[in-house]
């Protein structure tokens, strides 16, 4: 694996109003003066893990190899849930084992993971409710540096760790390819785990989308091309099928958010 | 033109909850890995052109020469609608043909514009979506490493660009020069579309501003020499006359927003 | 001192809607290019001077060695105020004197410091109401670009900078340790002033700590180790005794805020 020039990718749920933010950047831009900080989101809703997964599974293959990333959502900081890197693909992930890095995984694999167990790499005298700053960012930026993944702390087994606690993936009812509405985005689009490459026929005729019962009659590939005022089906660019509003909210319109269930009907089923 | 070393400034309506800005970046910095990347904003209202182009045309000025702005408040994402990027002055500029530029424009014209056709600078296999991340941020990273902007598409005509839809300047109306209030800053500052230029004896005697009928009999050079509850007129630092509240919001004091009538009376027409 | 890569600290009370923040940047980045720039925070309450001032205090000894922190938070912007820059420790720090640095100064004081009476480092006609962009910025962007600090100005008495106006260490009463919620932070946690350094026998028997009255019957170490529902008090990793809720907020779960009197009994008076 080669580096980039070194970007750091950061998420969490720590908002922008605080300085935890700032402090881990700052902390980061100490051990590695040279990288690129890239915010994903600080706007993660207070310990939702859930969340957390879903952002970083839509952005992380967007950035260039090399890229560490630094995700912090982590409701059982100090508890005895463990501290983790890894790496997958061409990236570094560093964060606590709770299920955050659960959709990547189900992606690519780990290639190697550790706890970060070599305190050498912490700031001294870590406290036991900033993870962030004390272990998280240090040791994703002493990756970003070039200290080898295996000298951050013991070898795990990836499968060892801990998974998220909701399906990842649709399944088939049936004749019915049957997913959740994964994510909500500050749109109101509702953005499902139904893949794209599933739906790839979503424009032919008989091909119907409910979401919570209510059936879309109307499926196209782009907002302009909408209707206004009703919702429908479109191929989003996070590679799912969606649900929007043209210019309005399509989770207010049908009331509904995240784990609605959505059914596709008239689909080939493989 | 010379290039400084390098300045990426974003605009978009993408918020900072969900992963759209950091996704733009990652593309950006994989294809110009020591850029420096400013965001102007992404707060802009969902969909409010209009308030992008006010916000784009209060900053580009500041930005060192050579930076490039990648600017997405694209409601026609996917439609017909031309994606474009142009140069004027020392800067360059990249998003929706929209309107989102106007202001920009009206101060400096564009020397040369291209609609973005040639998808070797694109993503591959572009989304209907999100132009953002496919189209725009690649194009622009690309000028920021040293592409030729005739490289990226067809010349285009400057005149044939899509128009704002609101007067971008005051008008006289008899005695009085007579403009809108053409942003609401997040203090409550209603800030007009009046030059200063225009109303440069504002603090001579006879001088009277009125917003939305509302007199205003305070005018002053900055908040702090304000009256405390009162209204009072003021030299924004955007270069434009200002209403504002010392201490509050003069959007909430006067009940007025965006597009509320500015007269000045009083002041010497050219 | 010395100067690391360069990295420039903001904190401001501009928000992120508004083209204020990036306007900043662009300034600084045209003056020192290869500064990284670390947002501490932009969501400080508008004119919120104290907010301001608790959360540099919280941030800026986790910076590199030679950062400059140009921070913004100015309700007397234009008037007599002065503009300042010190240094202290290996830290630069720039904005108005109105309090806003009296935390970081109770903990170093100031080696030297100046007012910025040389205009030839502002920008060319400086505005009466945006000093962060036309003063504040290239003075701070100057220094990490190398200028003498002695250079922006004529020197000035630390002791003559104006005072937060709010007490800024605990007090003893009696056999009570008695401090203040300096922070509310966005997950509702309260921040006293109390150092832990003074509570280090927080998890003995017989230690009771008190916030407007109502005593906390739990005290722990770090979040996932307290009680669903309950408040309780931990050690903080700002160095400060926190009072906490579990998956909620205490501020809410205690209907307080900033300014409550918190009372620790049951630990050694020095």
């Amino acid at each position: 694996m080669t580096r980039s020039a070194g970007v750091l990718g950061l998420l969490t749920d720590f908002g922008l109003r605080d300085p935890y933010v700032g402090v881990l950047k700052a902390v980061a831009l100490g051990i590695a003066p040279t990288a690129s900080v890239v915010d994903i989101s600080h706007e993660i809703a207070p310990q939702d893990i859930e969340m957390g997964a879903w952002t970083l599974a839509a952005s992380w293959r967007y950035f260039p190899a090399g890229s560490v990333f630094v995700c912090v959502v982590d409701p059982g900081v100090g508890s005895a849930r463990r501290a983790i890197a890894f790496a997958a693909g061409d990236y570094f992930f560093v964060g606590p084992d709770n299920g955050l890095f659960a959709r990547v995984l189900s992606h690519t694999p780990a290639d190697v993971c550790v706890a970060l167990t070599n305190t050498a790499y912490h700031l001294p005298a870590a406290s036991a409710t900033f993870h962030g700053r004390d272990i998280f960012a240090p040791c994703g930026a002493h990756l970003l540096a070039g200290v080898p993944i295996a000298d951050l702390g013991e070898a795990i087994e990836p499968a060892s760790l801990v998974p998220l606690g909701v399906p990842l993936e649709p399944v088939w009812e049936g004749a019915a390819l049957v997913g959740r509405v994964a994510h909500v985005d500050h749109f109101g689009n509702l953005i499902s785990d139904i893949p794209l490459a599933s739906v790839e026929t979503l424009l032919a005729p008989g091909v119907r989308v409910e979401v919570d019962r209510m059936a879309m009659t109307r499926l196209t590939t782009h907002f302009a091309a909408g209707p206004t005022g009703d919702p429908f089906a479109l191929r989003d660019s996070s590679g799912a099928l969606a649900i929007a509003v043209r210019d309005g909210s399509a989770a207010d319109t049908l009331g509904v958010g995240r784990g609605a269930i959505v059914r596709v009907w008239g689909v080939r089923r493989p």
